[in-house]
């Protein structure tokens, strides 16, 4: 029976007790989409080349994000992130794609950890942007891949 | 000529002089959607009558991102936020649609924030759900509209 | 009629909008007790005399968790806080006493900032002092006083 | 001999070493009592039917502040927790009791959490009532159990 | 007569009172400088031209750090700070020279979140640098100017 | 062929992984100095005789700020620190010393932290005293020691 374990059966909401799981070795990926005018995105690669850059700034906003993510989730345990990494690549027209990689050895996964890298660093783009074009939109955040702990491998079933 | 006014004029990344500008009343309202699998919504929808609720953990957690806004957005300004507001609808098949509203008097504007209070909004919801779906997809996060300030009123071109 | 102004006709947890508010001088004072065996008030203060202050330590963290309120209680407004205090009082005996006060210009009121000051300043003479003495009571956390905004005075009934 | 041992034989603040502590299971339970006007809980109890819950938005304040207790207290061990969860329960007439309960696999204890949860889960029920009631007291803060670790086991001398 | 206003004449710490200021246009700017190895001031220029940017993340660290400023200096007021500038210049040889401007329209100054700029940038400077040259040394950390307030402009004595 | 390991090959700056490293024991020691006019000095020392103790406000910030690294540095990995200490001498003219040491059995060191508690404690100073001594310098801040990890023991060069 499929439940969401982070209400006990009264309905209160928790965190979830851990102490009883192993400390395995586990790794996330997640996703984000950013689509804006071309001119933004010409605006943001030429950037990078001459003299400032959003996509660096974006970088290091994910990955200070990543490592507060126990609060901003309410539920979500602390952990100590062994490692933070995020990639960008775009289609030359009109959208940045992002993927982060968060590990960990720990009692529990790092899922929200990657997607909330992805996600500030989205929203950063947005921020480093906005002056030009407010009409950018956020897409696709989604867990890529995630491994490690009882519940075992999961894979995004399409990629987006 | 539209700039990117995060920079200087050597590229250096900066936080914004806004001690210039007027204090207005400015508003922002953004959006998210989470799609999940009909089985979630329904387990969400449920909860919420019976015993437990996903959305209101996920307001709390919006509102409260809200505020920490200027810590996680490297180039925003810090802002004393007047009022944050997050709604739920769905459509009663897979997606919940996330509407967040934030108002303060103030040199500069709030997009940011109800971006962010709409983003860790899905985030949560995310997370409180991944027990049962982890292909849960957040998507068209983006600004509604925005009044106050000298740049005005802006309002997303297409409602997604 | 009364009603919780923290949630909306529907039931949704919000932020009380005071955009419309005015700004005002607001001042609250707040209390909190802490009562331990007297072995250990006698040690916290002899340990004043002579070489290590638990009075101390615990007034810089309540001073430093007022500015935290916004992060820490979901529905409140974050401030800009003009003034916060912490003096204590102790009966000889057994129990110290704890009196905040906050103070601010703002379009709302501080009485939290005065009871997260007391009460973050009775945990931290309580984390000092737990190596000997666990079973220290804080009791009696109440606002004393607060004055400004549109509610206008209120003294705290009976003084504990 | 007792001593306090966040103070160091020159009587400066330090943050004890545990260094050479074992990692043993940890668990500690804590206490609040939060007394209002009998309408005041009645109007509690009615939202929570209804539509709106003061006790699930003070749950979810509580269980995120246990996640920043080593910010709030000076000398605190920064902890990743395993669980945190937050009961209630109140007298029908003028109380509400609250119960957190923390643990963590560590070289340290939890008491500091559990209380940090309880109190500001107490702190949150007034913020969300005090339109209606300013007199609210909140008292009888004190650990109710702890396991784990060198000092072993602890038991409130008498229930409150 | 000449004393230490953040303590009140009994002895006890506490945030000044401002309330009683008035409002006026603040300015502070201030300085450190980062002393390493020839080799190392190389690899952050060389970086900088190829393929990473140590004073870019340094930059967005310092920024971020200033908006930080009240949650770590205890009797620090938080203020919404209106700009933040860090510049960075570099003598060829082995010292990069940090400058950080802070801009705010408040009843205090804004002392603190310059230095507290200038030396969370030097010291991410350091972190990004360590893996190759653990002796680097910050120094000239202090005050260059201030403005605005009842106590009207300072300039540091001798240009350092 | 030496490198900055927190950048990848493109360029990107990253949180390095440490998940393959050993947890062992690790202690930096971190030196931070300040100076100020002689007057300021005797003030600080009185003050302590008497009544306030600017030392002990700057300590528990120091302390505070060290568990606050991770937050700070961009691509610190966040710690549960086992120990921080931060040591006060002066030379009796015009200057404080501070050495501050941190420990944490962990898969990478605590220079960071380490180095984290002499600047914030080294700025609490100058905020103490900055209404009586604007042009305060702090200088000298750099490791002293740190030992534990596959880089083994390194020890500053000069003493200085």
């Amino acid at each position: 029976m499929s439940k969401l374990t982070h209400f006990d059966e009264s309905g209160a909401s928790r965190m979830v007790d851990v102490s009883g799981k192993d400390v395995t070795d586990r790794v996330a990926t997640a996703h984000a989409s950013v689509t804006m005018r071309p001119e933004t995105l010409r605006l943001i690669l030429d950037k990078k080349m001459a003299k400032g850059d959003v996509l660096e700034v974006a970088r290091v906003a994910g990955i200070m994000a990543a490592k507060q993510t126990g609060e901003l989730i309410p539920m979500c345990h602390p952990l100590n992130l062994d490692s933070v990494k995020i990639d960008y690549t775009n289609n030359g027209a009109d959208t940045v794609e992002i993927v982060s990689e968060v590990r960990v050895r720990a009692r529990t996964g790092v899922e929200m950890e990657a997607l909330v890298a992805a996600s500030v660093s989205a929203l950063t783009i947005y921020d480093m942007c906005k002056s030009v074009d407010r009409a950018i939109v956020i897409g696709d955040v989604h867990l890529i891949k995630k491994s490690g702990g009882k519940s075992g491998e999961f894979t995004f079933p399409v990629k987006k």
